[in-house]
């Protein structure tokens, strides 16, 4: 029952000099899904943007640019070579590549080293370890291009390790259904005015995709056992909200751990949660192209106690 | 500069009707030690105990009973392997084979289920994991043999990640001396009549095995950076010393984190470090073999703070 829900994330911006990243149509951005050993399960549209939900999480597309967000054992490193099949390099005003701490790091068909080398054959770029090895750590390669990102423009994340609560105990149950999952992820309420894509997987775990003009916000559960993980990612604006979604969220998925970056986080934000649990870890850095990393990892205020696993 | 320093452990028991393991000689420890990828750089003994100081850890040889410590990208099993070679399977009592949470488990030449599948074939055993998938966790294998242990009989391990210090900075200096490292590590005080072997590793590192009768004790340091980590570990019965080895390890070596882990905890012992620290997990359960285990994880009771680390 091990599936590996922690993802990683392939952002790219490219010259307005070439068409419409969206043009390229739902078959062009199949072959590059396809190439991280993903599927395209099915998709939403706005002006602004196409959302596709995929056997292995999502993508994103806008009119120069793109996120690609993969998780279980996918080589996502793949997609960005064949991206580049179609467009050349140069073109390419900023790649990003996020991976994030995995459960079970052994079964991933690459490192991130590996993935880094296969990147710099295509430009040239920094990569980051961020936190210490034997807790929760991310990675971060960056294209050494000289293009500046609108510091302005806010990306939240928010992953979840062991979640438990009623939504999990729904989603592991006999017969789970979307609206009620809907209805305990208040999308409703939290996401007015958007329109939702989501997806119920065999045998278990649940993915939603949501678009508002150029906005989106995506929740990927994987409730299964001893790997059970939840993620939240959005571009709104956070201070522009009232909503705490980490607040939200922490209630809803109950994790033991869990991990926030906030990329362009603003100054008066004040920082979460730490009055109710341990934090553990904090990293605040810029990136050469002017955006503000702040990552954060907490665990719950409480001693976990364990019974031992049997293996089979 | 990254070394693995994280532990493997094979621990054997033999049935008396085979002749004294120590008896076997250094040679047949040589070959038991090679299989895994060590070798044995010098050794002491006295009338209970043949102690091997390892370039991968520690060998303690008793006349019915061997601790086999390795770390690195050592492949420990095959010295279980190689030992059923020369001594039947049904002459074992009792086999654990314990594999302690590496900071970099893709660099290993095998993972826990890989050894286990290698162990079931020598002897029926039971496979445990003890721990969250993205924390620290512990894998113990123990043969299903009948063998009760004497569960009077300890053994303590604290494990000390991202560690710092004097000590630490003395050893990652120029000119580090054996003498030096002895005393800050106050050996001669804590282990009164024990007989000393140590050793500095190019380019850094220091092992010391101490035995006293049937009593051992090893210290493991591995400074280097990013993967920077002591271990310790005695069958000293903490019940009869007035010493907290936590209390004083930890104040030597200021790690990030750690974990406590007690074979035979006596009742009336104390936990030691939860006021001063964040315990995240503890884990208690009994082997079929009559062994209580103790497992406790703890965090400085403090919010690291990351600079990002660049990667070449």
């Amino acid at each position: 029952m091990f599936f590996e829900g922690t993802e990683k994330k392939l952002q790219l911006i490219c010259s307005s000099k070439i068409p419409s990243l969206r043009a390229m149509g739902g078959s062009f951005w199949q072959k590059i899904v396809t190439a991280a050993g993903a599927e395209i399960l099915s998709s939403i549209h706005n002006d602004d943007c196409d959302a596709y939900l995929l056997s292995e999480s999502s993508l994103f597309v806008w009119d120069n640019r793109f996120v690609l967000i993969t998780c279980g054992a996918t080589n996502l490193v793949n997609s960005a070579l064949e991206f580049i099949k179609y467009h050349d390099a140069q073109h390419i005003e900023f790649l990003s590549y996020q991976r994030k701490n995995e459960y079970c790091s052994i079964l991933q068909p690459t490192h991130f080293q590996q993935d880094v080398e296969v990147l710099k054959k295509l430009l040239d770029g920094t990569a980051l370890q961020i936190g210490e090895l034997d807790g929760h750590h991310h990675y971060l390669f960056t294209s050494n291009t000289s293009f500046m990102l609108d510091n302005s423009k806010q990306t939240y994340e928010l992953l979840m390790y062991n979640i438990s609560g009623e939504l999990v105990d729904f989603l592991i149950g006999s017969t789970p259904s979307v609206e009620k999952i809907r209805e305990l992820l208040k999308v409703f309420t939290f996401f007015d005015g958007f329109k939702f894509d989501d997806y119920l997987f065999e045998p278990v775990g649940y993915s939603i995709n949501g678009i508002k003009e150029d906005k989106y916000f995506t929740i990927h559960i994987t409730p299964q056992g001893q790997s059970s993980y939840a993620s939240f990612e959005t571009n709104l604006n956070l201070a522009q909200t009232s909503l705490s979604f980490t607040e939200i969220l922490l209630e809803i998925f109950n994790p033991i751990s869990w991990d926030v970056i906030v990329f362009n986080k603003q100054n008066h934000e004040q920082a979460e949660n730490q009055k109710d649990s341990w934090q553990l870890a904090e990293c605040n850095f810029h990136t050469n192209h002017g955006v503000k990393v702040c990552y954060e990892h907490f665990h719950k205020p409480e001693t976990q106690i364990f019974i031992p696993r049997i293996l089979s």
